[in-house]
C-alpha cells in the first residue's frame, strides 16, 4: 500500500484549483491501490469568513466550488469503474459557513424556475466548528439563539470527467458525479465511479460540516477539509451512475430533473444491481426494493437535483458488490489508522 | 378519557367502508379526547390473497383502498386541526400482499407519464407475517430466495374530507392528507391535518406491515390492521399540510407533482413552523432546516407524490409543538397500554 | 333539431352556478341533437369591476370560477363520449377583467411551488371589448399605454363529471375536462369529453375574451358570455382525456404537472387517435406526429397544466373523427344561423 | 457587406465538423456584417441512408449531430449579443431520415426518466424530398400510406460556447442556444443569443426539412442542408437566453427540466424584454404577455426541453429589438437575392 501526501497551495487558489470537472490536466497520477492524503479548499475559496461578507461582494460568484485535482488514476479506461473510499473527512479549520446566494436555492426563484419575485435578502452565517467534541454551533443571525449540532464532515462534490467529451461546472451533479451533496459521502463510505475518459480524472471539494438532506438553501456548512481517500480500479465493471457503500448500506444516486427522474435513476440502479447482485429476476428486485429502500433527498438546489436509494445489506443475503472492495478500502484504511 | 370500539363489517365490504375523502356520511361521532379501536382493510378489500390472484381478474381496480370512516370530530371547524395519534397499528392476518398492477408504478409509463410501451408484467407476491417476532417475509416468485425483513406496521392513508367541496379518490395525497404512504406513520407517532368542513371527516386506511421509501413498485406489504388511536382537537390552529410528531422528530409533509413541489411544500413549512416555534427569522430558520433536515422520500406513485422533511427536537431547543398534544396522547395511549 | 334556452339569473350567483364538477344535481336534461343557448358569468361572478377592485378583497376567492350546469345529457353513460360544438360565444357586457391573483400564476411562487418570497403585488386591469369591431383594448395601469387586440372569445372551463367519484373544483383541468384555459375552445370547435357517470353532468364557464397561450398570470380577459352549443352522444366510442376537433385540425389535451406529462399525455392520445384513424401502425404514427404537430401550451397555472397536441386534416387523408360529427354539428351551428 | 464561403468536406466527417459547444478550436473567423454560405451535415453524418440502417448499428452514437463551425466572432466580448440571420436554408440532397433510437424520445422510458420497459423497437424512415415544390413525402413502413408535407427547413442547432468553462454536447440546448430544435429557426429568422467567450464561437448543424412542435420521437426530417447566414454584433447588450424574431414576432426560449421552468423562462424574459422596449412596469408587462403570447413547445426530448414564447408584433406598438438589427439583415439578406 502507497500513501501518497498531495499538498496543495491554500494561497494559490484559483490557480491551482480546478472549477470543472473535465477541462483540466491532471495534477498527478495516482496507481490503484493508493491511500491519497490531501486537502480541499471551502467552496468559496475562504473568501468569505465573517457574517459582513456577502459572497456576491467578495468574489466572483462564476468562480466558486473550486476542486482538488483531478487525478490520472493509472489503468482507469471507459468502461471501468474507481473506487474512492474516505478514509478521513476533518475540518482543517475551527470555522465553517453558509450563506443565501441570490436565486439559488430551494424556496427561492432562480435562472431556471425563473419568476417575477426580487431575490430573498444575502445573508452570511459563520458557524464554530469544534472537532474534538464534534460540535457545529449555529448562531442565528436576527436574535441570539444559538443551537449545538453533531458535527457530520463530508464531501458535496466528488466525480470524474463526463462522457461525450462534455466539460461540466463544479456547481452540476450527474452520472459523472460532481455535486451531488448527499450527507452519505462521509468518512467509511466508497464511491463507486464509472470511467469516461483515460485515467478517469478524479476530483473533489465542497467539504460540508455537516448538511441537512436537501441542501434548502442551497449552501451547507461550508468549510475546508483536510481528506484521506483510497482508490481502487475495478477493470472491466461499467457504472452507469455514481454508487456508494457503506459498511451497512449500499446506495445508487441519481442526479436529474425533475427531482422523480433522480429517483427514477437512483430506484431503477438498485433494482439492476440487486438483481445482478442476488440473481433473482427484475421483477423480483422490483418488489424488494419496493419493501426495503430508504430514500434520502440529497440536494433540491443545484443544476441538477439528487436523490439516493439505499438499502440494508441484512435485507440482501449473500449480496457482494464489486467483489468485496469495499471490505478490502475499509481494511485499508483501519490499518493506516 | 373515553374509548371506543369501532366494528366494521369484514365481510361487507364495499358497503362499510368508503374510497374517497369527502363525499361520505360520517359512520361515527367522536368526541375530542377519545381512543378508537377499529379494523381496516388491505388496499385490495381482500379479495387479492395468492400469488395467482390478480388484481385487475380478481376486482375492480376502481375501487382499491377502502378506507374506515369517516368519522365526525365532535366541535371540529375549519380553521382548527385535529391531532391523530396512532396508539398500535398490528396486522389482523398472518399474511401481507403486494403486486404490479399495469400502468401503476414509479418505474413504469402510467396513464399521466403517458408512453408507447406495453405495461410491465402483473405479478403478485404473498409474504408471511410474524407478529410475535415483528417479521415479514419475502419469497421471490422467479427464484427460491425468501428474506426476513423488520415489520414496521403503518397507515398509507390518513386523511379528512378536503377543502372547496372537493370530493378526493383515497388513492391521492395531498393538503387533506390521503395517500401520503409514508412509513412515518406509524405507533408513537401523532399526524396533525387541518379540518375543512365541520366534523373534519376522519378516515383511515391501507395497513402495510412494512413499507419502502418511494413505494417504489406502487404497493407496500399491504394488510388488514386492528388500529388504536386517539384524537384531539386543535381549536384555532389552522395546518395547511399535514404534519407528524414522534418522540423525537417533528415533520412536514408535501404531496404533489413534480416531487420537488412536494419536498419545496415540506420544507417551507418547516421553516415556516420552526420561525415560529423557537420565534425567529425565517431566513435564520431557513439556515437551520437547511443543517439539520433529513428528508425521506413518502412515494413517488401515487397521483400526487410525497416528500416528507423532518428535523429532529433535539436540534430545537425550547420547541413545543401544538402545546404540547403530542406528549399528552402519548401518556394517554400508554395508560391503556 | 331542437333548440333549448337555458335562462341563468345573473344575480343569484352562487346560488344558480357551480364551482365543482361532479357533486351537483343537474339544472335540466339535454336530448343529443339539441342546441343550448345560454349565459355564464366571467370567473369572479362579475363582482371585479373595477381597477380598484382587489380579488381577495371582494369576494371569497375560495369560490371562484363559477359554471352554468351541470346539463344531464340523455342517455350517456360511462363509455360513451360526448360531443359539445361551440357554435357561438360572444361577451355579454362590453367589459373585460384581468388581475393577479397573489400565489396564483406561473411567476409566482404558489402553494404547490413553496418560497419564500413575498407574494407579487395583486392588480386589476379593466378591458373594454367591442363586439362589433371584435377588438379588446388593453390599458397599462402604470403608464398610458393602452393596445387593441384581436377579439377572440373561448371557454376556459368546459367539462363533465369526473371518475372515481370525485368532485373536482372548476380550477382544475383533468381527464374530466374541466380549467383546461386553452384557446382553442372557441366558436367553431368541436369538444369531445368522455362520460364518467350517468348522463354525463356537462357544465361550462370561464369565458374569456381573449387569452395567451400559457395564460401566465392566471386569468385571461374575464368575461360573462353568451354562449350557443350544440351537444351529440356518441355511443360505446371512450375518450381518455378531451379531445378538441375544427374545421382543419384534430387535437388532443393533457392535463398534468409536471408539463412533460401534458405534452405525453396529448401526444401519446394524437399517436393512438391517428393509428386508429389511418389504420397505420402505433411507431408509423409516431413518427407522423413527430413530423406534423403543433403544439400550443395552454394553461401553466392552473392545478394542473395543460397542453394540446393538433394536426391539420390535411395531413391525415382519409382520417375521420368520430364519424364525422363534427361536421354534422357544425352544419347544424350553420342552420341557425 | 463581405459573403464569405465556408467550405465543409462532406466527406471528412468527423475530422471537420464538432460534437460539442465550446472545447473546439474556430475553423474561421468573420467580420461583424458578414454573410456566410456553408453546409450543414444531417444529425447521423449521412451514415443513416435507407430504411434497413440502424442509427445504433451503422454508427457510434456518442458522436451524434456534427455541428458546422465554430466560427469566430470578430469583437465579439461576454456581455455582448450576436445575431444571426438565415438568409436561406435549403436541403443539399433530395432525401431526408427520421428514426427512433432506443432510449430516446418523448414517450419512451429514457437514461432519466428510467424505467423497467424493454426500449421500444428501432426503426427508420427515409422521406422524399422535393425542393421544387417544397414537398415532403412520408412513407408508411408498416403499410403503404404515403403523404405529402409542406416542406419547412430549419436548424434544430444553434449556438454558442457555453459560459462557466462548460462544453456541452451538441445535443443539449441551453442558455448557450444549442438543440434548441424550434421550427421558428427557419429562413427568414434572426437569432440572438449572449457571448460567453471572446469571439462567442458560432456554430450551427442539425438541418430538418421539417419537424413537428415537441419533435416527440426525439427525430425530425433529418437532411443535410445549404445555408446562408448573416451574422451582427450587437456590443454591450446581453441575451440571458436565446431569443428569436421574424418579420412578424418577438420570441424568447427557454431549455431546462422540468417543461414548466423552460416556460416560466421563456415568459419571464419576454415579460422582461416587453417591459424595456415598451417603457411599461414589469407588471403591466406580465398581464400583457399573459394575453398575447403563444406558445408552441419546441422539443420534449432533449437533454433540456425547449419552449418558445412569442408575442406579435402588431401588438406591441413602438417596440424595437435591438435597434431595429433584424430588419437590416433582412434587408442585407434580400440584396443577395
Amino acid at each position: 500500500m502507497e500513501i501518497v501526501r498531495h499538498e496543495v497551495d491554500k494561497d494559490a487558489d484559483p490557480q491551482g484549483l480546478v472549477y470543472t470537472f473535465g477541462g483540466a490536466e491532471p495534477v498527478r497520477t495516482i496507481r490503484p491501490g493508493t491511500v491519497v492524503s490531501t486537502w480541499t479548499a471551502d467552496c468559496y475559496g475562504g473568501r468569505v469568513r465573517s457574517v459582513g461578507d456577502m459572497a456576491t461582494q467578495v468574489m466572483d460568484t462564476r468562480f466558486i466550488n473550486p476542486q482538488t485535482g483531478p487525478f490520472h488514476i493509472e489503468g482507469a479506461e471507459p468502461g471501468d469503474t474507481i473506487a474512492v473510499h474516505f478514509c478521513s473527512i476533518t475540518p482543517s479549520v475551527d470555522w465553517g459557513v453558509s450563506t443565501t446566494i441570490p436565486l439559488f436555492g430551494a424556496l427561492t426563484t432562480t435562472p431556471y424556475t425563473a419568476m417575477l419575485h426580487e431575490p430573498l435578502a444575502e445573508r452570511t452565517w459563520i458557524y464554530d466548528l469544534d472537532v474534538t467534541e464534534r460540535l457545529v454551533r449555529y448562531h442565528a443571525l436576527d436574535s441570539d439563539l444559538s443551537i449545538d449540532l453533531p458535527m457530520d464532515p463530508m464531501h458535496g462534490t466528488v466525480g470524474v470527467a463526463p462522457p461525450l467529451g462534455e466539460v461540466r461546472s463544479a456547481l452540476t451533479p450527474g452520472s459523472w458525479g460532481g455535486n451531488m451533496d448527499t450527507p452519505e459521502m462521509r468518512a467509511g463510505t466508497t464511491c463507486y465511479l464509472g470511467v469516461n475518459v483515460p485515467g478517469a480524472l478524479l476530483s473533489l471539494g465542497d467539504g460540508h460540516a455537516r448538511q441537512g438532506e436537501g441542501e434548502t438553501c442551497g449552501v451547507a456548512v461550508e468549510t475546508a477539509m483536510d481528506t484521506t481517500f483510497a482508490v481502487e480500479l475495478i477493470k472491466g465493471a461499467p457504472t452507469p451512475w455514481p454508487r456508494l457503500e457503506d459498511d451497512t448500506h449500499i446506495m445508487a444516486t441519481g442526479s436529474a430533473r425533475p427531482l422523480e427522474d433522480a429517483f427514477r435513476i437512483s430506484h431503477a440502479d438498485l433494482v439492476q444491481w440487486i438483481s445482478g447482485g442476488l440473481g433473482i429476476s427484475s421483477l423480483d428486485a422490483y418488489q424488494l426494493v419496493s419493501q426495503t429502500a430508504l430514500t434520502p433527498v440529497a440536494n433540491v438546489c443545484d443544476a441538477n437535483y439528487t436523490v439516493v436509494g439505499k438499502v440494508a445489506k441484512a435485507h440482501l443475503p449473500g449480496f457482494s458488490a464489486y467483489d468485496g472492495v469495499h471490505e478490502r478500502l475499509r481494511a485499508m484504511a483501519a490499518s493506516i489508522g
